[in-house]
């Protein structure tokens, strides 16, 4: 390997670190315009802390959970730990650590993986969380399920070992960071107000803006997520997977809108979103085996999955309020399945592999996620009150409101109705503070 | 070409790319910002579809029209087409196809330019199309219009053995886009209650923070979309087109600021986001031929080129909410003339051929739209109904508001019409602080 | 140098480039979040127009001022200029210039730097100053004080030569930065109604998902901003560099965060985000000289820091509406002495240069930015009127709202007190919908 290949190498796989990180802006700004302006404050609090979460307890014990040194090829080890810390070993800063990467870049680039975790299960507890209990499970949810399920695959374990395929972890990240959703939202209940009888009262997004931002955002961020997943600058691997991600992506978003078009007959820019995302999640386990038809077809399938998703965890009065679910638990599934069914490792035993990864790996997040949430709902509670849901988590977590627009241009289709002793003839000002 | 070199220059390919992508969300935001809150949902679901439309038609299509195998430097072809979808040709993944990047780099670069295409005319149209006109338009203006006129320069056509100059696409991109939006202008009409009689009512945008996230994304997509159509990492090449790029974007924004101020007394934050977009559109088609003193120059002329513009369009009566007319069409012709007036390729024939260039790429550009707007006006109409336009896009197209700012504090003046105890009275404003 | 290596090098120097240019748009959302919105046009038009005004200044002059050709390791020289404008030297474009980067790239890398400068002078006189006086400070402080202190280490000058170190500028460009705001804050006062007697008034920002998206990205900025000052692409160096940094940023929001809710009692976003800049500025000087244990240490102290030198300044009546003295000066500080205390550089000796670095630098920069603001005070004045400052300066200044929210769905905690016929009622709340 000569130095110029190993630099370059090690330049692309920094810059795919750079656009794993803005993921966390993505999903900050996603989650909190699909939800209530009243939560905005709590739900960037949570975004916004959790990159430094993950980074410092990757560091501490996640990279050496995950990555223990596992034989590679013949282990079929669940667990392995090579202790706490960051220790630059011999030749981590040249290329006789990686050929594509120095230690520090993976450290960092596996770092921001990782975050990307708990960032998920965030999003789907909104809204009624407790900030301190959701902050506790994320430490645990980074620190030991996300990086023992990733050992089993990327650290070599296992599933590896079997021939389990998840390329950039529609597996290993989405849906482990899926069933955590799950089980927070199974343990926490629904908002108050979503569900009456069999009714489903939706409840809007404050800002479409900020949605879309985070949505492109994400996509932009699915460069580096999949590109960098290749571990190395090779342009023939590197380019195939990044058309297939975007293809996956266009066809995502297009599938979603037709989709709810025909559900609803409303150009729905909600689903659009979520389409989108579906296919960046569906495309994620195979974006390096995929042709340009496969990844088409994952994103067509994963745009329509996503949507009637939606709508049945509706009707399971299962309350997930951005998507969560759908997006990254139901497409992440999937994604990893149609590796077993589309493009050039497609087979039926590659199929039946694929499913033992998807359950073995689900079963571990789930059961971790659930024992989390479940020990802190029985200890220092999970959910706020009532009236502090009502009124709004911002005000009562954190004593402020996330927008205050004072002389703006602001009218809206007002009527008042002034119910007054007698007739009235003349109004003064009307303070509205 | 050794190994390492074609590993970076496909690097820098790839990261260029990631740059034009991130200017969808750069247009997104602008559009959105410059227009009013009540269509902003509308505004935000075109330019959410379209990098899906744009890839997934130039997938199919485009990229095979746009380079059909023309023969280098001889041909005076107007039109070829080397069939449908992507095959990835022998040599497709290393330097036996280009020594710049592989194949698939090339499509996806080049996909995302084509798709900025029909953004341009996005935000012209905005605030009074029919969605699915607008859909079906884009998809044969990425189609057919973009990759053909392309052809003529890019792929080899006749343009280019004539020796036309367009480095990266002011009237390849950015003036073909604005004849498409011209097009859709005159097909339309003004926006409601824009002018009235020889009055002109500006109609404001509804969030700045959006319009100069949206310019920043650009300014910063541009890295990519000039330093990208090098074609390769160069880094001589390359790094003297940031530098002309950036300075004339800089000059751009503050000729714009200071010709609105000694126009109108105001500093205008709009004026200085056109401003800086219209010198990033005036050097993009000399960003490799000029010297630092012209790039400034292109900058400053274009900056003050903008305003004037807006202005003149306004007193046509031409309703462009977003100024794309202005930056894009105008710009982008001076910009294409501005080659054969500055830098290291000026002089009266090159002007001539540039000028031919503008003609022969605007004719086609604005006949094929106006002819495309034209059928679907007549069929299933452009326009939405008055009361749809009146009460905004969101809600009748998307059900939707694209903010719902609950429990934020917020204050406007604002008037109120009280009905009370049967008898309405008029009140005057109400002072809401 | 090989042809790759440096194509590589000057490939990541780009990167950087555009990576610090985003810095722009993350100080533009940062300043414009944390104050109110009836200045955000202003705010926003500071921040828009201080990129280009930083290259065009630096262009003229400050590139030549900041590198006027010292004798490297000789000399003791304060002041050298070699020219007005850019002119491409001998080899400029290869790597007979610089390994690391072309001319065009030093420049531009270079250039964006100094624009950062200007730029955290801005929040902190945000909200009250005149328009054009800032304008006029920011060209002088980007074009004479930025560049000469600058020339004083990173162009070679004395001290370079005593062994002074600031890897990325914690005091070349944060602590000077911050010292000009301190002499602004001093020269304007308060802003109206911030302090009564002894009680502080706290201002609230407008819009915590613009802070949340600035902060974001200034994150991601200076993956370019230290990483970019490795000047080359080493794999170790730069790696190394981009740990530390990310490390400490993630300590020092959640010391920040920890600070406040033990002070406080409240999850306070805004403390977290300037928790995470105070850690980005503290590990700035010494990002390429720490071990992962003293970049998170330094992140933490950073995030402490933070929050007592808020209430602190505060306490002294010095309003800096978003705590760019506390992040930028104070942390600059102390992450400029932090070299002399941790990492492989700590000693006593290199403490007294670090702190003999701060003092020469902090009074050059102070004083000649007093100088700047206090000319301007006497000839064109620099506060606007009270009139102006109350109402706002989008109105006064620019003549628009940065807001036009109509036909969206608002509504906040309205109390009605109708004044009818004399008689005052208690009005149930107004629906505003």
């Amino acid at each position: 390997m000569e130095q110029a290949v190993f630099t370059v190498n090690n330049v692309w796989m920094m810059v795919a670190t750079a656009l794993v990180f803005i993921m966390h802006l993505g999903f900050a700004a996603l989650e909190s315009g699909l939800t209530r302006s009243k939560n905005t404050t709590n739900v960037l609090f949570k975004n916004t802390l959790i990159p430094g979460i993950g980074l410092l307890t990757y560091a501490l014990v996640g990279f050496n959970l995950m990555y223990p040194g596992f034989a590679s090829g013949t282990s079929m080890d669940f667990f392995g730990f090579s202790g706490f810390g960051l220790t630059l070993p011999e030749g981590g800063e040249t290329n006789a650590y990686n050929a594509g990467y120095t230690y520090w870049t993976d450290f960092l680039f596996q770092g921001m993986f990782a975050a990307t975790c708990a960032t998920i299960v965030s999003g789907a507890v909104a809204e009624r969380i407790k900030l301190h209990s959701f902050m506790i499970f994320s430490v645990l949810f980074v620190a030991i399920t996300y990086p023992i399920i990733g050992s089993w695959k990327w650290g070599y374990g296992w599933l590896n070992t079997l021939g389990f395929l998840d390329f950039a972890g529609s597996t290993l990240v989405h849906s482990v960071g899926g069933w955590g959703a799950l089980a927070g939202i199974l343990l926490l209940g629904a908002r108050i107000g979503k569900y009456e009888g069999k009714k489903v009262n939706p409840i809007a997004g404050h800002s479409m803006p900020l949605a879309v931002l985070g949505t492109f955002m994400l996509w932009l961020g699915w460069f580096g997520f999949n590109g960098g997943s290749v571990l190395s600058a090779d342009p023939g691997a590197v380019s195939r997977v990044l058309v297939t991600t975007s293809l996956a992506a266009a066809a995502g978003g297009l599938a979603a809108a037709f989709t709810i078009l025909f559900t609803t007959k409303k150009y729905d820019l909600g689903m659009v979103l979520n389409g989108i995302l579906a296919g960046l999640v569906g495309i994620t386990a195979g974006a390096d085996v995929m042709g340009v038809l496969d990844a088409v077809l994952i994103g067509l399938i994963s745009g329509v999955i996503v949507v009637f998703s939606v709508l049945a965890f509706d009707k399971l009065k299962i309350d997930d309020p951005v998507g969560a679910l759908s997006v990254h638990l139901v497409c992440g599934i999937f994604g990893t399945l149609a590796v077993g069914i589309f493009g050039s490792k497609a087979g039926l035993n590659q199929l039946m592999i694929q499913a033992l990864g998807v359950a073995a790996c689900g079963a571990a997040a789930f059961g971790t996620a659930f024992l989390f949430f479940f020990v802190l709902k029985k200890t220092m509670g999970i959910r706020v009150t009532p009236e502090e849901e009502i009124e709004g988590l911002d005000h009562h977590e954190h004593g402020m409101s996330a927008y205050v627009l004072h002389n703006a241009e602001v009218s809206s289709k007002v009527e008042v109705t002034a119910h007054t002793n007698g007739a009235v003839t003349k109004e003064k000002p009307v303070a509205v503070h």
